[in-house]
């Protein structure tokens, strides 16, 4: 189960469902557990609960500095998560950082849609590359079979919203154009990565972690960062190689494409 | 019918399905029409055939230089054809431009990832934008109710590679993943773009013009261009509210996302 995966690495991990998944991992028993708690940057105001928590687990938290947009530093962060974990490999990555931007088209310029595709699927798409030999590690010297959370899987964070056959319902109430297209772009390359790295049992899945109140969700949202990540937490144990490549939300219920 | 949309825009019109469409708008008769036919560059070698083919058609086949990419042409574009159709705006903008990268994730970089997403995704965000005040104005003018592409209308070229619904049929044949992100995130746009200007009277579709034996779809595909664009056309023609943000192949028949 996810609680059992050693070797763990979060991406936005200094805020909101990040941070929440750190908090609830630790309260799981896992010998020798790493948790890479990876952000933009460690020493800003905003990462300080992440940092203080790290302090209470020496060895256990990782606070990783890592701007998913950039591929120099996402070599240099996976060159030092691999020092750490050496043969025992990654167990699982959740690529969580992400940018909501919540305009129409006309409202949208180049810009914004450029810094949406960045951290929404080009920072997935290098974070998987780089740490990927991690993975396969894991894969390797984990001496489980099948596929699961516990030996080598990814999990990307989606959302309803990227749900096109949804848009007609929830679009007037909550436009996201450039958060929509690169949400969906972003279930594509999931379902092609769970094509690519089948042979390497390595897990692919999309999870919809409901509609929360974080930063980016709102105060106005349906359920709290707790109940969330518990609920994530509690579906990625649940994985098997029947979910490769899949789009679940919170509750382990199918989403639509 | 499309064959009626007296002005009809195509980028990417210099080669392939954009000049297979120009030829068969040409033999559908249609008082006034005007074809402004798209290219990158109007002299290269490559855009020999579509410069012939519009001296034979002086006044109603207009090159025009698109770089669909580029902010500052679409913009230039855009007054060029705005003072040729005056007060009958654009009946049909065919956004056709395209790439293929046909890599996996691991044999694709961030430079093939940033070139998918601005030709698939920013070039038909930019270039309707900057048209969709003549859309509008088409719409107005028309004299017709209802959505069609004789008003006015948006197809954008998609693919059955867009499909995420269908990629464990074809990823082993096929992957190329920058592309299949990219179109997925089109469809997205396009169905966020069918609700957004829906009250304009500005009908949106996506087509998939079947596997084409053309420069993108290579030699060993399907079907030729003649008929894939006869397919497209008719569908084109057939287009009403009902479809407005649907996702349709050449034959009319629904693809799944």
């Amino acid at each position: 189960m996810a609680g059992k995966a050693c070797n763990v690495l979060i991406t936005g991990a200094n805020r909101g469902l990040g941070l929440e998944m750190v908090k609830q991992l630790l309260e799981m028993p896992c010998p020798n557990r790493k948790i890479f708690a990876c952000c933009r940057d460690p020493s800003a105001p905003k990462s300080q609960g992440l940092q203080e928590l790290a302090k209470k687990h020496p060895g256990v938290i990782h606070v990783i500095r890592l701007d998913t947009t950039d591929p120099r530093g996402v070599k240099e962060a996976a060159k030092q998560v691999g020092a750490i974990v050496g043969k025992s490999g990654l167990n699982l990555l959740v690529n969580n950082a992400a940018v909501l931007f919540n305009g129409t088209m006309q409202t949208t310029g180049v810009k914004e849609m450029q810094d949406a595709y960045n951290t929404n699927i080009i920072g997935p798409m290098l974070v998987t590359k780089e740490f990927l030999p991690y993975l396969c590690e894991a894969a390797r010297s984990s001496g489980k079979m099948g596929m699961s959370c516990s030996r080598a899987a990814v999990i990307n964070i989606s959302t309803t919203l990227a749900s096109i056959s949804t848009v007609p319902e929830m679009f007037s109430n909550f436009p996201a154009t450039p958060y929509r297209v690169t949400k969906a772009g972003l279930n594509m390359l999931t379902v092609c990565n769970s094509l690519e790295f089948k042979k390497d049992g390595v897990l692919f899945t999309l999870l919809h972690p409901g509609w929360v109140r974080t930063d980016m969700g709102t105060q106005a949202a349906d359920i709290d960062a707790h109940e969330s990540v518990r609920g994530m937490l509690r579906v990625m144990d649940s994985l098997t190689e029947k979910h490769n490549g899949a789009f679940l939300d919170y509750e382990g219920k199918p989403m639509p494409w």
